[in-house]
């Protein structure tokens, strides 16, 4: 560690390395929870900055909620409250609901959106989407003009086939560090990774088949599934490890005729979890086993805390068997709807499907996403998003340990937006939904993510916006609302 | 008639009013095919104009196809060579394929793109599109700066379901002109008319199903079938009236399972014809009567030479039993990928499967669009596209009747961009195909148009381009290699 007094050269400001240092100390233990934060002036003193410099500290430490203010008697390191929290209940790797117990998950999704809209929201926790201000917008417009006034024809001049040759060779370059290593050639580029799921299941089942798929899952892959009319069997995903290879190959005795799995291997929605690499292999080697397609859907694989990209399950695919779809949704525009996958095996068929489905998207979009991604700026725009994202997560989840009930289950995954509480009753998540709603605050309720009633007792909230004091107030509704159901 | 010399106030500057006067006279006959066209010096004499107005003038008529230079003999008026042609064979309305004999055209297709890739084309006859140059993209660039700077974080926002509201009021408002009267809130933004006949199709009917369609028929819609696992039908259709609705009447004796229709009324692909308002209102009450879906596909029904938009179906329909799909491919800005639906009964599921399928288009392709077509430039461009087209299509259908051997058939559409010639003998038009590529030339065979094997001495001409020297050397090019395969 470089003291912050060191005077050789260094990049970040001067604030910033103090804030560092004390980020250290708290990290490390050195400095507990609850311990009394070192005072301003004590800072001067001891590391011969100025006062304002010791005061952006602070407040950088502040901000990133590490320490927090106690009136008239300076910063104090913030307890971590949830460290007292148990992790959400493990599955049973036995218990699966038989297909035929499918119903569809549109009216159930339908039913949320209409209440919704019903009640103007002053805090929103439902949406996994990071608000607005967290993306590039302001580079991505400027990426926009210039490509505008570079390629003076492009809106009047049709699309190339599979995407634009500028982001599908940004993208094959940027997989690399997924330990994937495609060709551009081989990369399709997409209306967003639904388009793409949409496209890798028709290109490997057909209605009526039977698809493996998370439980809890994602609603908008249900939703897909039904407008296939493909059968969804949920397979029991364990909020630490992920999608549960030995509840699969249990699912394969009794439905040996599995077409397909679709799986989110990396900060899984709405569990969070990332599938540990020996889990990844073996779930290759299982499928391939038994000629079943994986449809790797890496939505949120970027959006890691340590900005170490946990690897695509595609890097582990030797015969084509993986399709890989990815979305640039969450990560970076989600005003644009983009995706990209390579298809495997399936890359012919997937390529016509996605001909006459839809012809090759617009270039304009991937021409200014490519200059983005292309440059070092959407590198920082990463690091910054991870940042911000972390800090929400920890601020939302503090405060379910502070106003939840005892109990309440969570863990906190180190990357994504999202938050699976596991309420200690036998509460109702859609009266907890509901009730909430009447005061203003959305939140996904867990019935949304599953066909079967499994999670009524659990809770998705979302910690993709900045966290405000309006927010702490709706987190303390909430924690109201759930332990008055209790 | 207003004298061109009249010298009251007008908006179009002098050479054009000249050049009208001589077009009227050519139009009406008073001027006849062959006729010398009075000297540039008469012109200057009688309407008592600059030099360089009547050479102006002069000029505007060449470009215009209507006369023509020969060396050292002044101006003529062109002879239209076409009258003598008769239309495309009018088809037998008992003459049904059995839907069993459908084999697939993606291969087809596949092959034709192969080829065309294996060759540098310098003549592109096969697209149907007009080139970049005939569309405002210059103007769109412009519209989506200012939406970009007016709207500064539309491309880190997620956008609106069923698409912009500004674009959604602009559509609804232009639609009126079809004798439609959508509410805006009834119409579904989509990716192109592609993704709006997917949409449709999947909304009505499922895998398995037969769908009637016009034959000879878009090959697009024969890949979209192919792709749903859906039957297609093929109903004769008229080079001069369109899909014959007595033919889908006996057809559906031998099919009373049919689901849906999709037809083109408007200027359809590859025929070029419209249905007439009486067998418009007949197919509606037709398909009610059998309880059949109807998608009308409306992609070229803007692209009238006079100016007056023929009437969608859609405008017949009293019980939702019309899906109309329209697109800004060809209309506007081929780079684009926008087209829209209004989905009748079937709107709500629709809306579900558009959801399901890729989400809501992005906003500010919408948003630009909307700025565009809700001004008058929009109808001034339209104009201007028409006309071009129109020339363009004259050209070539002369083109056709001065090369191509005789009892070469064609009829001329009065609007589109797209020529269907039936060739005298029994010429292979995958062989014609052939050897035209080999030439740099490219074509669309008939055996695309079709399952069957129907159109084998058919060709598909595109006169999407600006008619140039290189152009008319293909055609005599092309004219000679029908003939030697006569
Ligand atoms: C797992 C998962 N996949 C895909 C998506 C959406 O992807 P896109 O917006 O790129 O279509 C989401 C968004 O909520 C998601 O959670
Ligand atoms: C009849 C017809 N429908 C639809 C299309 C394509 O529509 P879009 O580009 O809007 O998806 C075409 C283009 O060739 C066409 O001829």
């Amino acid at each position: 560690m470089t003291p912050p007094h060191d005077s050789s050269t260094h990049e970040q400001p001067l604030y910033r390395r103090l804030a560092d240092h004390y980020r250290q100390a708290i990290d490390a233990g050195v400095l507990a929870p609850a311990d009394r934060m070192p005072s301003v002036r004590k800072l001067v003193r001891t590391h011969r900055v100025s006062l304002s410099t010791a005061l952006q500290a602070c407040r950088q430490l502040e901000d990133d909620g590490l320490i927090e203010a106690r009136p008239r008697s300076g910063y104090f390191v913030r307890p971590k409250r949830r460290i007292t929290m148990l992790p959400a209940s493990e599955p049973d790797p036995g218990r699966l609901p038989a297909p035929a117990s499918y119903v569809g998950i549109h009216d159930r999704v339908s039913d949320f959106v209409a209440k919704c809209e019903q009640h103007t929201t002053s805090v929103n926790l439902a949406l996994a989407a990071a608000s607005p201000a967290h993306y590039p917008g302001d580079a991505l417009k400027q990426a926009m003009i210039r490509a505008l006034r570079k390629h003076p024809s492009m809106l009047v001049d049709r699309a190339l086939p599979r995407g634009h040759p500028d982001l599908r060779h940004v993208l094959a370059r940027r997989a690399l560090e997924l330990g994937m290593n495609p060709d551009p050639d081989d990369i399709l580029v997409t209306h967003g990774c639904i388009e793409a799921v949409n496209l890798a299941l028709r290109a490997v089942a057909r209605p009526g088949d039977t698809i493996a798929v998370e439980s809890p899952v994602y609603f908008g892959l249900l939703q897909i599934l039904e407008s296939l009319g493909m059968q969804a069997l949920e397979i029991p995903t364990s909020p630490q490890r992920g999608l549960s290879v030995d509840a699969l190959e249990l699912a394969l005795q009794t439905h040996p005729h599995l077409r397909a799995v679709v799986v989110v291997p990396n900060f899984q929605n709405p569990l969070g979890c990332v599938m540990p690499d020996t889990e990844k292999a073996r779930l290759i080697k299982l499928c391939e086993r038994h000629q079943i397609a994986i449809i790797e859907d890496d939505t949120y694989g970027a959006l890691c805390d340590d900005n170490q990209l946990p690897p695509a399950l595609k890097s582990w695919d030797r015969t084509g068997n993986v399709i890989y779809c990815a979305s640039m949704h969450k990560t970076l525009a989600p005003g644009m709807r983009l995706g990209w996958m390579t298809g495997g095996r399936w890359d012919a068929r997937i390529g016509m499907l996605k001909f006459a489905q839809s012809r090759p998207n617009e270039a304009l979009a991937q021409v200014a996403v490519a200059e983005y991604m292309g440059s070092t700026a959407y590198d920082r725009h990463l690091v910054r998003l991870r940042r911000k994202l972390k800090i929400q997560r920890e601020h939302i989840a503090e405060d379910i340990a502070r106003y939840f009930p005892p109990g309440t289950r969570l863990n906190v995954p180190e990357g994504g937006m999202l938050l699976w509480v596991e309420m200690p009753g036998q509460q109702s998540s859609t009266q907890v939904f509901e009730q909430a709603l009447a005061r203003g605050i959305r939140i996904a309720p867990g019935t949304m993510f599953s066909n079967a009633d499994r999670y009524n007792h659990f809770l998705r909230l979302s910690c993709g916006s900045s966290y405000t004091p309006q927010m702490a107030e709706a987190m303390r509704t909430l924690g109201d609302i759930v332990t008055a159901a209790g």
